[in-house]
């Protein structure tokens, strides 16, 4: 018989009636039944339910046992009689009569519980993660976080992809957030960097004429810490494509997102067929975001039209102004009490918006100071072209356009899920295309690049030189499923000429380009394709799919919101002597 | 028309003859016959032949092109005439009459050739990787990577262990080789310590309950470059499992590796069935090493017992002072002549030890000094127990057991290599188990663990209390394919009591292991299974199936052997600004 076990935790059946089996694990929990000691053990697979009466001589052991120690058990396996069977439980029609107990490890006090469903403090979970990943909900995040990977790496490779590992020690790049730096021994006074993403690594390999390529990549970003960022490092689905358009891209990917959501949806609806495409313009007039929710029925409607010379002066002289007023409905808000119209207007102000103004309806009578001054039928008029009917509300925000897209889409959001319109049990996904370019930096007084400066622009060389730079757009896009942002991605510029005068129209020389950018701008000169693609983040997708709202949540062992790994006692002081042999010397921050 | 291509450069067939098609790739090779201008075209698929006669208005800019210049051409499919078939390319039935050109990427000059097999140094191989990446060689070597490790990780699943991320970002360890430090910049002073093995974490991933680990780990050495080793980073098969005995390590990984190496082989053979096991002192005499390479069929004898009281004074002398004799066949060597003997006593010595004794053998007749000495009689009582012929001569290897093993096990090799008697097109497996716990450091004067003090001892507590140290034995093993080692694994200590005793012996007390070990300590007080596992080499797997010699031909991206990314310019000089914001000074090296 197996030194340790025959059977695990979660396989034996009505059928096994009879056998001596050995199984292993962790005490879960123990009952006292009448003199009967019941034990429940738990293994990664399962729970049987192991019993020794008063005259079994291993039950004074198993009494004398800590929950959570390990222990193997030789058992007689006998049938459950009726009412004693669990059918929640695969293993609930048998039991173990325990014959002999081997002891693996005994088990001190606890600092937490790992049976039962109890919340602890946030810093206990992390110091004993061990502990905590034997708790069920963690220990299935874990395992769903692997499923999907597995998932995903196979959807990949189905479609032509090749996985790659590309460096984690490499060079500092020059744009977007903070590296972390590692010292050289070898080198003194130089530093490696660990990637924010494999960017230039994964162009590189387009360049290097491989054609599909992705990596379950880590990421390395020394940012603080945010509710769907870890600090420290992530994970991403890095891909890119050779010889693609937009299209090409959106094509690979849709069915390998929309595949791995759907395999563990658990019946909850995801989108079928192509994912919808919204122009970045219209997503903030429509959603007043870049990141919509699509589960959310509520459209934002641009009204402003509607106020020039209007009764209500303050929205009047905002639109004369050059400013915009955005309508989010309220439907079905007729018997709604002022209270939560008035309660909205003081979110806004809380959230440090001017107000959020509104009309109430009820059986087509209009409510509420807007309307007084605005009319009745200049109000009918702007409720029959939102669609809206007779016990349907607005909410107004007004104001310079991207302040009163940002505060419509806040709003038509608070709406929705004040009023329980979003949909549940749904993944609802979509692409935000057309991304301009550039924008007008208020404070540089300048044009600047908006997104990525590597991005092709939409009609290329031609564009770049005849249009206006605020009209032209770029081939960029962001995937974006129930209002989280899972990544950006773009056809890369891949024309050194096209990319110096990119550069030249947000105001840079072509030697600052050479100068940040060689390493990229050399190889491209060597015979590059066009290329693009994404890097979809691997803890967000988890972290819908597992319907978590905390990253932590879905990582095996992450770091605390302070950047701190307190299993392991991470970051620490170091001896002198390491510092020492890298050439460093530590500063006192006073 | 798809903007780039209809098909890929390795998919025309004579039945796409009077197809207009397009193709993008790579100028790999350009010809001119007689005015007709033939251009190989080549993607990561394969190529195919463009053509452009003189009066082809497109020749002109296709003859203007740079080698390595990307193109989409727009072309005619038509079937080649017989004799200009080329059956050794897949699209060698058909080429195409190219009707449009475009210019993607025009290349500057190339600063090494991407077509043709000539070498170039590493420096600028490394440099311009994404040039190199382009070669045939080393494009197919990338790919089998690939390969190799979607295939591994296939296999893992498929036998029920799951894969997880384990962080990058967390403590130093204190054993084992250098680490490379990551300066916190939100706990100043403080440091991270990228992993040398996720060790302890696969451990506690054992100790949260989880079953059957493995992860295609990143792993980080400080450490000086080698052959079989890059400076950095490599990766490793690291994988765990709970409840189990050595065997079920075996079992639950030789069918991995034996199936990888299977699908890979192109016609090598792969070990059949269990791989061999030989305990650590059999290797040690029999192959005079503890990485056996088994395609060698000479085996080592210990033959000391030989020569007590023999005319050769010098190994008599050698024995009775304890020292050892161990002798290697050269079969088949009658008619070598006297210099390849030689040969080998001076390449001993030039290996730094004393020498290399032999005996030649013709027709049974012995032949130099140490036959003379020992005698025809002893010489043909030696030979027989060896099982030697009549035209095997015997190379000898005699001093303290340690050197002689050692000697032995090279002239093993080196001989075999000259007598060409390695099996070619053969991977040949085993396990060395049976290593021992402790050893005698001489230097010290003390007892010491000899390997991985982590490692279960064989027979538990009562062995550590009962048994001379130097007896005992643990469970720990290596992989070794081909004479290189792809893993060390054990089962390893789970028990804190244990631990604490095989401590003890080797000089440590408990509050010295609670200082430097209490993470896995204290993880293994709240119920710890027994465990164990291991973590082939992935570079190493790789090597071997891609008969490469040098780790940097089996990696996308690596660094020189001075640690350097000479493409990404790393290690760098960084901003005294993000210095400061580390709270680091640099120290002037000198």
């Amino acid at each position: 018989m197996h030194a340790y076990r025959t059977h695990n935790c979660a396989e034996l059946r009505a059928a096994d009636v009879g056998k001596t089996v050995r199984l292993s694990g962790w005490i879960h929990r123990r009952r006292d039944h009448g003199g009967v000691l019941f034990i429940d053990l738990r293994d990664h697979y399962g729970i049987t339910q192991i019993v020794a009466d008063e005259d079994n001589p291993v039950q004074g052991l198993l009494d004398s046992l800590r929950v959570e120690s390990v222990i193997t058990v030789t058992a007689e396996v006998v049938a459950r009689s009726g009412e004693a069977v669990n059918p929640k439980l695969p293993t609930g029609e048998i039991e173990l009569v325990a014959r002999e107990v081997e002891v693996q490890s005994s088990a001190a006090e606890l600092p937490m519980p790992v049976a039962g469903d109890a919340e602890y403090p946030e810093e206990t979970r992390l110091r004993y993660r061990y502990l905590d990943l034997r708790r069920d909900r963690l220990h299935a995040n874990i395992l769903l976080r692997s499923a999907v990977i597995a998932s995903i790496r196979r959807r990949m490779i189905d479609q032509g992809f090749t996985e790659f590992q590309t460096p984690i020690l490499t060079a500092s790049s020059p744009e977007g957030a903070r590296d972390y730096l590692v010292p050289s021994r070898v080198h003194p006074g130089k530093f490696y960097a660990l990637p924010q993403a494999p960017q230039m690594f994964k162009q590189l390999i387009m360049v290097a004429g491989f054609d599909r390529y992705f990596q379950i990549a880590p990421c390395f970003r020394d940012e603080d810490a945010r509710a769907d960022r870890s600090p420290g490092e992530f994970y991403q689905l890095d891909f890119e494509m050779s010889f693609v358009t937009q299209d090409d891209v959106f094509a690979a990917i849709e069915p390998v997102l929309a595949g791995v959501f759907e395999e563990f949806a658990d019946g909850r609806e995801v989108t079928q067929g192509a994912f919808p495409r919204i122009p970045y313009k219209e997503a903030m007039l429509k959603y007043g975001s870049d990141k919509p929710d699509l589960r959310n029925p509520l459209l934002v409607h641009d009204v402003g039209g509607h106020f020039t010379g209007s009764g209500f002066g303050l929205f009047a002289k905002i639109v004369d102004g050059g400013g915009f007023v955005r309508a989010v409905p309220a439907p079905g808000t007729a018997d709604k009490s002022r209270k939560f119209f008035d309660d909205m207007n003081d979110w806004a102000r809380g959230e440090g918006y001017a107000g959020l103004g509104y009309a109430t309806r009820k059986g087509g009578e209009w409510g509420g100071p807007i309307a007084k001054n605005h009319g009745t039928e200049g109000m009918d008029k702007l409720a029959d072209e939102m669609g809206l009917g007779p016990d349907d509300g607005i909410f107004f925000a007004a104001g310079k356009e991207a302040e009163a897209a940002k505060l419509a889409g806040a709003a038509r959001t608070r709406v929705a899920e004040q009023l329980d319109l979003i949909e549940q049990g749904a993944f609802r996904f979509c692409w935000i295309v057309d991304f301009p370019m550039y924008e007008y930096d208020e404070q540089a007084k300048k044009i600047d690049f908006s997104h990525n400066p590597f991005s092709m622009p939409q009609g290329g060389l031609d564009a770049l030189e005849s249009k206006d730079p605020l009209d032209i757009l770029a081939w960029q896009y962001d995937i974006v499923c129930n209002g989280v942002e899972l990544s950006s991605g773009a056809i890369r510029n891949h024309r050194p000429d096209i990319m110096y005068k990119a550069f030249e129209i947000a105001g840079y020389s072509k030697a600052e380009v050479d100068e940040n950018f060689s390493g990229m701008i050399n190889a491209f000169k060597f015979g590059a394709p066009p290329h693009g693609g994404s890097a979809p983040g691997i803890d967000r997708i988890v972290m819908l799919l597992a319907d978590e709202p905390n990253i932590r949540e879905v990582i095996l062992f992450p770091m605390n919101q302070k950047a701190e790994d307190l299993m392991m006692n991470a970051p620490a002081e170091v001896p002198q002597k390491h510092l020492r042999e890298l050439y460093l010397k530590l500063v006192d921050p006073s």
